[in-house]
């Protein structure tokens, strides 16, 4: 097992040690019954104390992750396997794979699209964030499709560009322009969603020890990416105005950032954003240090009252920050299409990760998407959508407000899809979420969103997803689950975490 | 400038020097005239003699990628840009970017792309090994979108399963039975096109330092994508009977790789054939070291005589074998759609490394091949594709043996798109290419399908991909050329490199 350790993080070795391993377990990379190196064994891999191990795995064992047996060993618990029962059936009969372990891989952590795509068949699912069918313009998306495979052969029988379609690049430009983003198709780059943007800024600018800033909580699969380059992940925590942008301050006076990710608009998963001040501070505290900004602006489109500040990247003006701007959330999840924009040298070094990584995105896919950016179609479908999503939010929070305990908290998002609800400190979301899968519901536990000192009390429901009177419905029973959640388990919680 | 130096690799440290500035430069990553390190200060980064680096800017000298100017310094040289022009118009006119040099990157070099997709306005592509429209069954894959398009919106509406649609994978079992490769959905994963493929497996399993083996010369896209990894790399040459195992064997006592990347079946860029044999040697070369075999087959359904050999995987118990199968060489490009089959934790781990990279690939581009694979329609299209591409290839030949000059050779391949000519040792491919491209035909220079040592005299050229009464002008014009070349440039050539 390959663990990366850094002596100057700031992060105890034993937390360090513990986490690496409870990544790998919850990310069903360390399978159910799995020994796990004795604690010398591991001590001497890693060239560190006895009892750095051996806290590291008491830790483990007081969060059921291991399990230890006097005089046999540490093993994974069964029960971490919940979300990974589909892996085991690869697994079973080969014994003659066992070699494959010897095999050190770069993936710490793959935590997050095994929680999101773990089969749950008759399962209301308020984790997903996405939009619901009826808010997605299928049936004008089905006719492009249409019109374009029966006119034109080129996007079948051809390797695209790398960097995108150029006449989408170009199509894109008044949408950007009327974000105040002043690009060219020069700067701009199609991707495979805009997931495949976060992988490729990290595996082009950042490397192992390279140091990365995060907010917290943050969109889980970043802390995937960053930690699968071996990157040295520093957090800073978000208030209602976004980013703590003085606590990062100090951050880059110990340890000036190479890349910081933020989401400042309806961020996931919290729903906050960050206002004009912090954003202006944060431009110049990259412009002083050094450092690129990653911009994530998945959902700054869907607003329900006035209109969130401008991004980031409108206000660069030398070039330290790259923007990305997936559809996903607000046009169609099933195109894969993001856009990334960065100017210089970034661009171009961009561009050439994207030849390596894949050649370049599909161009049917692109081709679909053309007429939506060319058309006034886009224009057309944003005020229906923002009003449909309002009212969706609004029967929410109303539904919160009635019935939910009155000890838990919960953000009242001005857009975007979700909604980052707050237990009482001593309760474990996981523990509900055991309960509501049973009743047919799903969320995401908070957890996952947290790098470093991981927090069990929070959780993510999104109010895009269901259809409507489902939506009602699950929330409600939620609700309901949750004040016996809070009521059966006050004593427990209380007993374990004294 | 940030160069990995390997002092254990065998390589000299000045010829790992030269090779890491020439692939930033042909990969346009170090631009026109950009200034480079003072030989004083590079040899204190690098913590290498003044010599070696004094050498390696005389040998870069000596190639024409950069000019030292007395008193000024050493500079890029303008011709090495030829193929980028593109980029410097993304430059001009914004030097409050310079900031951004300072950021380093890890991507020593990106090449292929770049070299492949040159905007060639009225040039015959011998360059280009894809198949021609006419090949394609367009109207199929057309009438597949729509029809879907029209039933099922789903792939509009969902992010797919991370690891491919569940009827893709199951309705292409056949076909894989049909190669003796028995396996299950659980062990495959659908790809944004076989290239990605090479990159989850680069980015899973190989880091700084890991030994990789290449074929000799080689599929160039794939240096690319090592070098990103900062992997050492040996290559092994090949002759008729593909990779020369014995050599490999050899380097295995001294170095056991972690990786060895194979293309046996009509490799790209050779067309050699990979002997049962070797396969077999392989496989146990491997299970000896416990290293993993990247097995990427392209094109082993496109053979014109016998069947070739089955493939390595197919021979695979033990899981050493990681088998990629594209479909862009056989059925489109522009779906970019590609199987990855490999078993026990290695496709988990690759499953979750996909996830990261960009959440699946699109539903709906895997929805249009889908009824390729489930219906009889594969096995209608391949014989005719056979036919077709065998015609073209001995029209090729047939010129070549008329019209080449005597003191060339090339290969005589029974499958695949490619032909690989190998002129003289003194002469320069590119130099040649220069003047193809005057009169409008493009081909593969072959120095960039050498990983270390780079040979200068070899050259692709596919048939493949253009109109058939194209493809004979072209070739006999290149015969023309090629004649006019060695002609011109003999006394030259014997100068230069006496």
């Amino acid at each position: 097992m390959h663990i990366d350790l850094d002596r100057h993080s700031g992060i105890t070795l034993t937390e360090q040690i513990r986490s690496s391993i409870a990544d790998r377990i919850q990310s069903g990379l360390l399978q159910e019954g799995e020994k796990l190196p004795s604690v010398r064994n591991l001590s001497r891999l890693l060239n560190v104390s006895l009892m750095t191990v051996f806290h590291a795995y008491e830790m483990l064992e007081h969060e059921k992750l291991v399990l230890r047996i006097q005089g046999k060993g540490t093993f994974v618990q069964e029960k971490s396997l919940r979300f990974n029962e589909w892996k085991t059936q690869n697994q079973l009969g080969k014994p003659t794979l066992d070699w494959q372990n010897s095999v050190a891989d770069y993936l710490p952590r793959a935590q997050y699209w095994r929680m999101m795509q773990t089969p749950l068949v008759d399962v209301a699912k308020l984790s997903m964030a996405a939009l619901h069918t009826s808010l997605i313009p299928t049936e004008w998306l089905s006719k492009q499709f249409y019109q374009y495979s029966q006119v034109d052969n080129t996007a079948l029988t051809e390797y695209g560009p790398v960097q995108g379609d150029s006449k989408l690049r170009e199509a894109v430009l008044p949408y950007f322009r009327s974000k105040n983003i002043v690009t060219s198709p020069n700067e701009i780059l199609i991707l495979n969603g805009s997931q495949q943007g976060i992988d490729l800024v990290a595996s082009t600018f950042v490397g192992p020890g390279d140091c990365v800033v995060l907010e917290e909580p943050v969109y889980p699969c970043t802390i995937d990416v960053f930690r699968k380059r071996g990157a040295t992940i520093y957090t800073v925590p978000i208030d209602e105005e976004g980013m703590q942008v003085d606590h990062l301050a100090k951050l880059c006076d110990s340890r000036p950032p190479k890349l910081i990710y933020t989401n400042p608009t309806f961020q996931n998963p919290t729903g906050t954003v960050m206002s004009m001040r912090r954003r202006v501070q944060l431009l110049e505290l990259a412009q002083s240090y050094n450092s690129i900004i990653l911009e994530d602006d998945a959902t700054s489109d869907i607003y329900f009252g006035t209109e969130p500040p401008p991004s980031i990247k409108s206000m660069d003006t030398r070039g330290h920050v790259i923007y990305l701007k997936g559809i996903s959330k607000f046009i169609s999840p099933g195109c894969r299409i993001g856009f990334l924009i960065a100017d210089g040298t970034f661009i171009t070094r961009l561009v050439g990760s994207k030849g390596i990584s894949d050649l370049g995105t599909p161009l049917i896919t692109q081709k679909a998407i053309l007429p939506f950016f060319s058309s006034n179609q886009l224009n057309k479908h944003l005020p229906v959508l923002r009003e449909k999503l309002k009212e969706r939010r609004n029967l929410v929070l109303q539904i919160l407000n009635h019935t939910a305990p009155k000890n838990v908290h919960w953000t009242k998002p001005d857009g975007g899809l979700n909604i980052w609800l707050t237990l009482p400190p001593a309760f474990h979301a996981e523990d509900l979420h055991a309960n509501t899968l049973k009743e047919g519901i799903s969320f995401l536990p908070g957890h996952v969103c947290f790098a470093a000192q991981q927090q069990f009390h929070h959780l993510r429901i999104c109010f895009s997803y269901l259809d409507i009177h489902l939506l009602e419905q699950a929330v409600t029973t939620f609700c309901r689950l949750l004040h016996d959640f809070l009521h059966t388990n006050r004593h427990t919680q209380q007993f374990m975490h004294m």
